[in-house]
């Protein structure tokens, strides 16, 4: 069992570690929603920021760092006990058959995965994990897509967010940064 | 300051270099136009020629080493003074959070960067240089995209380059080479 | 030339080794029908499977290492002598220049290429090495693309391939893999 | 300014984040050490965990996700506040001129960076950010190195680490673990 | 179970194939003698060719291609029955925590490995896997160490390997490469 | 013929373009007299610094960047025609067995290469390519080891580099940079 290797059984450690992988592209209500459920099932949470290297494109437009300070502030503003979560960015390898093992060397012990996403949910469960799903909160709204969607039109894209993030996101100019990444789809040829 | 890494400040050297990143595929009567520019400005013009390592591609045709000689041809037909510029290749990231970086390491030290990109302009100023944009030349006609359609059909590509850089082209058989690389889009999937 | 530091040639040996490379996702009757026409034209044939380390995606679903055990269940079940083939899996490089040497360092040495996909065509030709067509097995119905569409549809795609290909595939649960893949790429950006 | 572009000041943010990188295999008393020195001068530190896709190797023996989990064992026994801490694994780049900027991308933003290390002090303070130096409490002793050596004699390297940490590494077998690293160095050539 | 993924079951194949890593550099009656010892207690054996795409070096002076030839050549003078072994060549990946399912997902399925090596061994048995040591033959003289050596001098090292890779060898002017490569080492710096 | 690919016989073209590889860290008068006898058998020379991506280590202390403006600032010095050399960063692959091709992608074609490097001259000439040696000018000072050495002492470095590279490495504080490294390899493992 590959899991032996990375995930050591801990005498005596809590059993129950919830890993859950996401881009947060940015942190929005719905992922707020799902680590609170997550939390109400599991003692702790590793927030796993996936796609690290990746910021500066319309898909990935913030920085792993700035992703891991919105994850901070709204888990403090929503009062969340700094003992019970991990935020670990972790580098893609677009190498899918040895994706679970990459992950397993970076984030401490998990005993569940928490995704409602496709490939995700395979890769884990072909490995030998329990994965289970996360209940949608506000999905249609509440989807980063959605987000930074609203984000260019810089309309009504902060009340899908938590406070603290919406502020932190005005404060380093992501709406202006976003902006510019999509003019720059429209000439990339002509450089 | 990031810049005074790799870009130490020389005491007696000339302030004004320019940086003019591009990809040059192939290099074209606007780009000609866009040196004679940068040079009207700055003393010195560090051709960074980007996406070195892709060649064989639709979008990226000629390898960077056929891209320095075209370089050196149009600046060399045009009469441009050579101790007034240099031409390096720089490869691709895929990793904007670090490209102004990698990008200061391979060239010279500069004061300046021209660039009409958004994205690449958005990288050098959050990054504390100065950057200009570059008056277009005719601009439909003098895109890379546009001659890279027009050597497709074989037709009337030429009157958008420097002559010895259309000569050159036919001469490493170029147009044949692109019209190969559009067959394989077609049928890449049952390889 | 090239060709001599990883290609040497050696003495005594056979002249007549094919090199063909696919991707074989998955390896069908096609595929069967090209070994066959080689291996009446040379005396022994490098089946070389690219994209090695792509697999779990829609256009890559299998590994290499599954993709070698098709190769040899086929040619075993077709009766084709184990003395005339190799089966080299090859990673890709995403940079056509140096492709043709990255191949020619993992196989053994080889008088001649059969592929009709145009791109690979090219960079061989270029190379100064011999490369010739395969005639087409039922073009339009053997074709990896057809029968992964098929797959989805989980029907009439096991006429398709070699029958201890197909037994392999619903053993290894192929077709629930590619299902998955699917449903992935609609909510990508979601995660 | 390079820090501009991935460390923007954020308008009332406390303006005392230290950045400490170590690699932290394993994790020992003079590390903590270090850890309530930053903390008595900063109000938040980031662990940077260096060498993070490293492991299995005598010099790097532990996963990032065994060092991370130490760290948080450690701090928990310290009572260090959990708000006041982020542990950051950061892969290497052996690309020194871009080590800054990528580190920068992957940690929130920070203000001071507290190292010995003289080659990350140099590349830090040439890029801008202030470095100050840490105190060494019982140098001899507790260095990773010191540590390691022990540990393949299985003698006295208890008393060098936090409790919890040391039983961390009991139950995860890391003793024996390290001496078969030992081994393998003295036959690799056979392999 | 990471194995699960890419080794999955195959209901009635056969269950007892084994792998066999090595570098083989070159290929010596040592290995020679393992291979015989390995399948008189499985059926089907897959050497796997490690460091695939290190070549040109003093410890690594054969490509993967070459290796693959010596061994096809060596197994086919001892008459091994081609049908049960494969040879597939394995890059390296720098990081051993991601080595084993990196192996998995470009090898066939396997029930069993053969090694000696300890890193090797531990990484498998760790990962779940049985992992089986090899009876050394003359392990002195049949270390590929010792025979490099012995070809530095160009002295009795064919006694070491079978007839048709020392042939080969010479064909392909390996001891004079090999010669080249200890140059190299002496005036590195200079270049 | 690998070579015909990237470098076609450009009709009426110099036939004459030599490639000169190195590292130059730092250039210095052994550098300048091989670059004049090269010039004296060439038209053209394509001066290609080699471990381009490397710096800040004690082997390779200069960026590609520092380097290419020291081999201008040395060469204007020496009153070289500027018409007649190219400067360009190729950084290393560590895959031996596709480097030449790697190179002849990033340069414009040449026609024999220059080097006293065994590893540089065997697979150059393997490739097919003619290889030249270079005359030694004073080679037991004029080597760069020796340099580094010197500056290490900070002790008569200066008369083995042309003036104006002397003042360029004063200026952007090379000999400190160097001697910060070296403390580095000291205390790396207490990191």
């Amino acid at each position: 069992m590959k899991q032996k290797l990375d995930q050591p059984s801990v005498e005596g450690a809590s059993s129950d570690t919830a890993l859950y992988p996401g881009r947060f592209q940015p942190f929005h209500l719905g992922h707020l929603a799902a680590v609170k459920h997550v939390l109400s099932e599991s003692s702790e949470i590793i927030m796993m920021i996936g796609s690290a290297s990746q910021s500066h494109t319309l898909e990935n437009p913030f920085t792993a760092g700035e992703r891991a300070s919105m994850i901070k502030l709204a888990l403090d503003e929503a009062g969340v006990d700094p003992h019970r979560y991990f935020v670990i960015p972790v580098t893609d390898l677009q190498v899918h058959s040895i994706w679970v093992s990459h992950v397993c060397s970076f984030v401490p012990r998990f005993d569940v995965v928490y995704s409602n996403e496709p490939l995700t949910r395979r890769l884990f469960i072909e490995a030998g994990f329990t994965v289970k799903p996360i209940p949608f909160f506000k999905r249609k709204m509440c989807s980063a897509t959605e987000i930074r969607k609203r984000m260019l039109r810089d309309s009504s894209w902060e009340e899908l967010l938590p406070e603290s993030v919406a502020r932190y996101i005005r404060e380093i100019q992501g709406v202006e940064r976003l902006r510019d990444l999509t003019k720059t789809d429209k000439v990339e040829a002509d450089m």
